[in-house]
C-alpha cells in the first residue's frame, strides 16, 4: 500500500484462496466478480463474536442487497483449534444457522496448521473481519471486530455509486484494534 | 410528483414550517442546508416506536456522521393529545433523553390542533417518519414506521456520492405501510 | 427498622399516598392487599431509564404472574419537571404505552413540587424504583435502577412460597447505588 | 409418573450418565447434589437457539446464585451431527465461550449415535431443555425450548424455600411445544 502525502491508495484484493465451498455449485473468484460490490465476511465457526454479532450482520446485508449489485461471501479462515473446525462441522453449522450466502474455506498450503491463506493475504488480524471490495477489485474497507450496520450500508451505498472502471480512494482506512491473541466480545485475534 | 413511464421524479422538499427550535441558536431552513444530506426524523414524544427504535436510530446517525455533510434534524410533528405535548414538555424529553441534534417544532396554522403544517405539506402518515433530502433539496427516500440502518445508511451513502447541482432520481419509494389511526410497535398513523 | 446482630427486620410498608388512579375503578391499598404478594414500580413517564427498562419489566410481571398472588401496581412519582407530568400527560403514556395494571399517582401536600409523599415515606432515591412487599405487608425488596429478571422473579417466588401471618426476614436489603440528581441509563435521582 | 385426580407427582429426576466432565475435577451426581436446587441445562454446541439463547441464560443462572445452593449444570446432549460435536470440539466451544460451571457429556451405550442416555431417560425433545430439580431430587420443570428468566427464577426460589426431606408438588408442568425433527429459533428436536 503506497502513501503519498495524506493520499492513501486502496490496495488491490488479493484473490480468494480456498479448498472448498459451500452454497455455490462453482467456485467463486473475485475476478470473477468485478463490477459488483464485495462483501468479505471472515469467521470461525466457535468464535463467539462471529456467531453472535458478525454471521446476523452479514445475513442482513445479504437478505437486503440486489445479489446482482452486491456480493455477499463468506469466508471461513480457521488459525486455531483446526481440527474441530473442518469442513465437516462448517456444514453442520451452516446447515444449522440456515445461512444461504456462498461460504469459501480459507486454504492452507499443507496440513490445516497456523494462519490460512487469504487471511495471510490480507493480513488479517483476526475474526471476524469485514472487507468491503470495490466494481474493480480494490479493497475500501477493512474491519476486524464489529463495525455498525449504518456504517456498512453508508461503505456500500458509497461504492455502488462508484462507476466501475474508475479507480477509487479509501472511504475508511482500516483500523487494527485488538491486541490480544484470543477471543473477547469482539472476536478472536491472531 | 410527475411521472413519465417508470421513471419517477423526486419530489422538491417543501420548506419547514416550525413555531420553534431546540438545539439551535438560529432557525434551520432546508434552503439553507443546499449542498448537504439531510436526514429529517419527525417525532412525537409519547409515541413509543419513536422513543423506542426511531430516535435511538436518529441520535447514531448524528453521532456516526459529518455534521458538515450529513445534516440531522429532529422534527416534533404533533397531531393528536396536542395539550400534553407542547414545547415545554418536549424541552424535559430532550433534556432527560441527551438528544443533541437540533429539533424543530411543527407549526399549526392557528391554535395547536389536527396534523401540523410540515407534516401536512409531506403528506405524513404518521410518526415515526424518516425523510432523507438530496444536497439539492429533493426528496430521495421518505418512510413511515421502522427502517433498518442497513437502507438508511445505504441511502445516505449514495446520496452524498451525488454533485450537488445535478437533479436525481428516487432511491427507493415511499412506501405507505399504515392503515390503522392508533399506536403500534411501529409508531402512530393519524 | 431495628437491627440485632445480622438480623435485619423488614420495614412495614408504608400505606400508597395518592392523588388519583388510573386502570382501576377503585383506589387501592396496600392493607386491602395483605395475602398477596405486591411488585410496586414507581416511574416518570420522561425516566428514560423507566420507560426503557422499568416499565416493560413490569408490564413482563404482570403478564406471567397470577393477578391473583401477585399484585402489579405502578405508582408515578414526579419529583421533577411536575408541570409536564401532570395526569393529563401520565394517561395519554399509559395509553400509547398500551400499560393495563392500576397505577396511581403519588400525593403532594399542596401544589405538585418536590418529592411527592410516598416516596418521601419510602425513602426512595430516584426513578425506577422496585419494591416488593410480602404477604403481611413488609418491605422485603427495595431497589433503585435496574434489577434483572432472575433476581426479580426469585424473590416473587421465594415470598409467594411464605405463610401469610408469618412475620419474614429481608431476602435482599435495599443497596442504595446513586448519587447524582438527574437521569442516566439507569434511572432519575433525586 | 402417577396422576390421581388433578395432582400430578413430580418424577425422580434419573441419575445423570455420563463419558466426562469438563470444569469440575469430579464427576457430579444428582445423588450428592441432594439439598441444592438443580438447574440442569442442555445443549448442543451447533443448536443456535442453545448458542444465542439458552447458553447464556445458563450462565446468568450461575452468575447471580449461591452454588451452595443452586447448581448450575450443563449437559452435552448430541443427538444428531455426532461426529462433529466430541469432546474436543466441545472443549473448544466452552473455552471460547468462557463456560465456567460444570459441564457433562451425555454417555451412549456404544458408538455415538442417536439419542443419548440422559436424554432419553429424561424423555427429552431436542435442545436446549431446561430442567429444574428440588432438593429431593425431583424434576419440578422440564422444558424444551425457550423460558424467561422470570419464570425461571421464580420457580427456584419457589424450590429454594422448601425444606429438603419433604416431598413436593410440581411448580410447572412440562409443556412439551416441538413437532418438527430440526432446529428453528427455539432450539433443535428430535
Amino acid at each position: 500500500m503506497a502513501e503519498s502525502g495524506n493520499t492513501i491508495r486502496a490496495m488491490k484484493a488479493p484473490e480468494l484462496q480456498t479448498s472448498g465451498w459451500l452454497n455455490t455449485a462453482q467456485p467463486l473468484t473475485l475476478a470473477a466478480l468485478r463490477g459488483k460490490v464485495v462483501v468479505l465476511h471472515t469467521f470461525q465457526i466457535f468464535c463467539p463474536g462471529c456467531v453472535q454479532v458478525g454471521i446476523p450482520q452479514a445475513q442482513r446485508i445479504y437478505q437486503e442487497f440486489d445479489p446482482d449489485r452486491v456480493a455477499v461471501i463468506g469466508l471461513h479462515t480457521v488459525f486455531e483449534h483446526h481440527s474441530v473446525m473442518g469442513r465437516d462441522a462448517l456444514e453442520v453449522f451452516v446447515h444449522e444457522y440456515r445461512l444461504r450466502f456462498p461460504i469459501g474455506i480459507d486454504r492452507y498450503d499443507g496440513q490445516p496448521q497456523g494462519v490460512p491463506s487469504t487471511m495471510r493475504a490480507y493480513q488479517m488480524q483476526g475474526t471476524p473481519t469485514l472487507v468491503l471490495i470495490d466494481k474493480n477489485g480494490y479493497i475500501r474497507l477493512h474491519k476486524f471486530g464489529h463495525i455498525s450496520d449504518l456504517t456498512v450500508g453508508f461503505s456500500i451505498g458509497a461504492l455502488l455509486s462508484e462507476e466501475a472502471g474508475e479507480s477509487g480512494q479509501i472511504a475508511e482506512a482500516a483500523e487494527p484494534d485488538a491486541e490480544n491473541a484470543a477471543c473477547d466480545a469482539d472476536g478472536c485475534s491472531i
